[in-house]
């Protein structure tokens, strides 16, 4: 189901603002958001409204608290959230980064205590649209197993850099396991094994099964899914691993804040933690011909001859740029579940469903 | 073959001031290369002895030149490294990143057209035994297909980082391809097939074969060593793809270097770049207390239940310190042709071999 992006936006603030969030804190978290719908990263985006609601009524995201800046320094900052919501402390870290790097070249915020806060480019894009290299990562809730190992220890932890180009704004973001969670999801939905090396079970076995890696990732009693690179080490699963390790550094061990291993230990709380970085690439040269010579870099591998049976080579962000003006121009992709949820949103706010939710198919 | 550390060291130095570089340059060489054999990194290290003596000879690495500072700011530098030795400017810019890191709390160095620089772990660590995280990266000969593609367009790219830990210091290095290219020369040598998702032919096919996957690295028309996550997106290749253009990024780009596709496509001129970031984590907190939540989270991890049928789970940095101490207790391990080598090389440069290299089995 296709609907009008300016509505769903409406509607979106209008219900945050009644938790309540102040306009602009209603603002940055739609924008978040919809940011990730209109790259078609769909299970990051409105799809998790609900949540969000469902969060603040159980008071697991904490409305009575606020972010609180820690420390400072010229280059640095630390916030601890405090548990409120994810997203109104990393758009305060990006702003704080951003203003940094630009008076002194370069900076770092973390944010410690934080909840769910969106897609971790959302933040990096952020940086990039004023013309710096935005980098950012969380940690989350272990589900990352680590070589040779039975028992999730590590968060998807994805790590997330952004910069200017034309046509296509570079734009990647993965996490550091094979696959994020969300993919469990769809094959236990369409009742299909997984290929070998996504997830093990509880002893630690290599399993086919969606189901049990899920169960296991949610019991906790061993067993979840691997890292970039898979099972062992014959495909690099102890440099995905690694790559997991290098973001707890920079996110819960910078900050003072949680692990993955602990991030959600405790009911009702989080905790995870993420770190912002921008670079001014102005202090390397000239800024319109860096992103030039990394426009034609992106250029140069797009147009390289493709793989037998390929037509189409594509650079990080160029997905998310084609998805941005199809949304854009068709509707944003919301599934009946969502489409649902959203309706009842607006009617427990006291919001007209039909004033905001147009169909564009 | 075992022989004592020590003697080694002081013919490595002999051998480098005899080019000649200064006393402090051959130290530094030396103490890049050497540590790599401790670390048990034996392909980085005096096995590329010969290597460097030819490059001299044959003017690929150009001793008339010297490394020239372009520009700087109180966080960063730009240092020309005009095809001098790698490491002199690897040193140079892990010294200014560690000054402007303890000076302002981080820093930002690149590097362009420079040579083989070692293993990049050796300068994170350089950095994280200054009291620092230290990360860097470097890009080198495109090896690297990326996801879709046939011809090799992004280097091996390895990503360094490393920080304080008890009782192993944190110490990540890792290509963001599947493995090295040094692990097709050992398969060619056993005359073994290579896992299926390890290299593509001509035609960007995967193939088993790695004569064909290292012959077309050399002919340069087509095939390579794939990304972290191997062939096409279902184990995550796109995202070895996407840290592979992110080292790009911060190497080639930010210095306004050669990119991957284009280093070494000049003879006698290699031209690759290296990125080296420091950040002085008291910004965030006591580092006594950083370090030590850091050393309790990787125990945790080594200590977690271990995968059925195994009895150890590694944190990144163990396997090189057991290899340090066992490299020192009991001699670094060459093979027969690099002892021959480095014998020679002792004779070409007047020094007895029977006074430097002592065998310790």
């Amino acid at each position: 189901m296709r609907f009008e992006y300016e509505g769903i936006k409406q509607a979106a603030r209008r219900i945050f603002e009644a938790q309540p969030f102040t306009p602009k804190e209603a603002a940055d978290i739609t924008d978040v958001l919809l940011t990730s719908d209109l790259f078609g990263i769909e299970s990051h985006g409105i799809q998790r409204l609900q949540m969000y609601v469902n969060f603040i009524d159980e008071n697991a995201i904490k409305l009575k608290n606020r972010p609180e800046l820690i420390s400072e320094t010229p280059l640095s900052a630390l916030i601890d959230c405090h548990e409120y919501m994810g997203q109104v402390a990393g758009i305060r870290a990006t702003e704080m980064a951003i203003d940094k790097a630009k008076r002194h070249g370069m900076s770092i915020v973390c944010v410690r205590m934080s909840n769910h806060f969106g897609i971790a480019g959302y933040y990096a894009r952020k940086m990039a649209l004023e013309g710096l290299v935005g980098v950012c990562m969380t940690n989350s809730e272990a589900i990352m197993v680590p070589t040779f190992g039975r028992h999730a220890m590590i968060g998807t932890n994805p790590i997330a850099v952004a910069m200017p180009a034309e046509p296509y704004p570079f734009f990647f973001d993965a996490a550091t396991t094979v696959v994020p969670r969300g993919k469990l999801e769809v094959y236990i939905k369409n009742d299909k094994p997984i290929p070998d090396g996504w997830g093990v079970d509880g002893d630690g076995k290599v399993t086919a099964d969606p189901k049990t890696v899920e169960n296991c990732i949610k019991t906790k009693r061993g067993g979840g899914i691997l890292p970039l690179g898979g099972a062992g080490e014959t495909y690099g699963g102890h440099k995905g691993y690694g790559l997991g390790m290098v973001v707890e550094l920079f996110t819960g061990i910078l900050s003072g804040g949680f692990t993955g291993d602990i991030v959600r230990s405790i009911p009702k709380t989080e905790g995870s933690c993420q770190t912002y970085m921008a670079i001014d690439y102005g202090m390397f040269g000239d800024k319109k011909a860096i992103e030039k010579s990394f426009s034609d870099y992106l250029t140069r591998i797009r147009e390289s001859d493709k793989a037998d049976g390929e037509t189409r080579i594509y650079t990080h962000g160029e997905k998310e740029m084609l998805a941005y003006d199809d949304r854009m121009a068709n509707g944003l992709v919301l599934n009946e579940k969502t489409a649902g949820e959203v309706k009842n949103l607006c009617v427990r706010y006291g919001l007209d469903p039909g004033e905001y939710m147009f169909r564009k198919d």
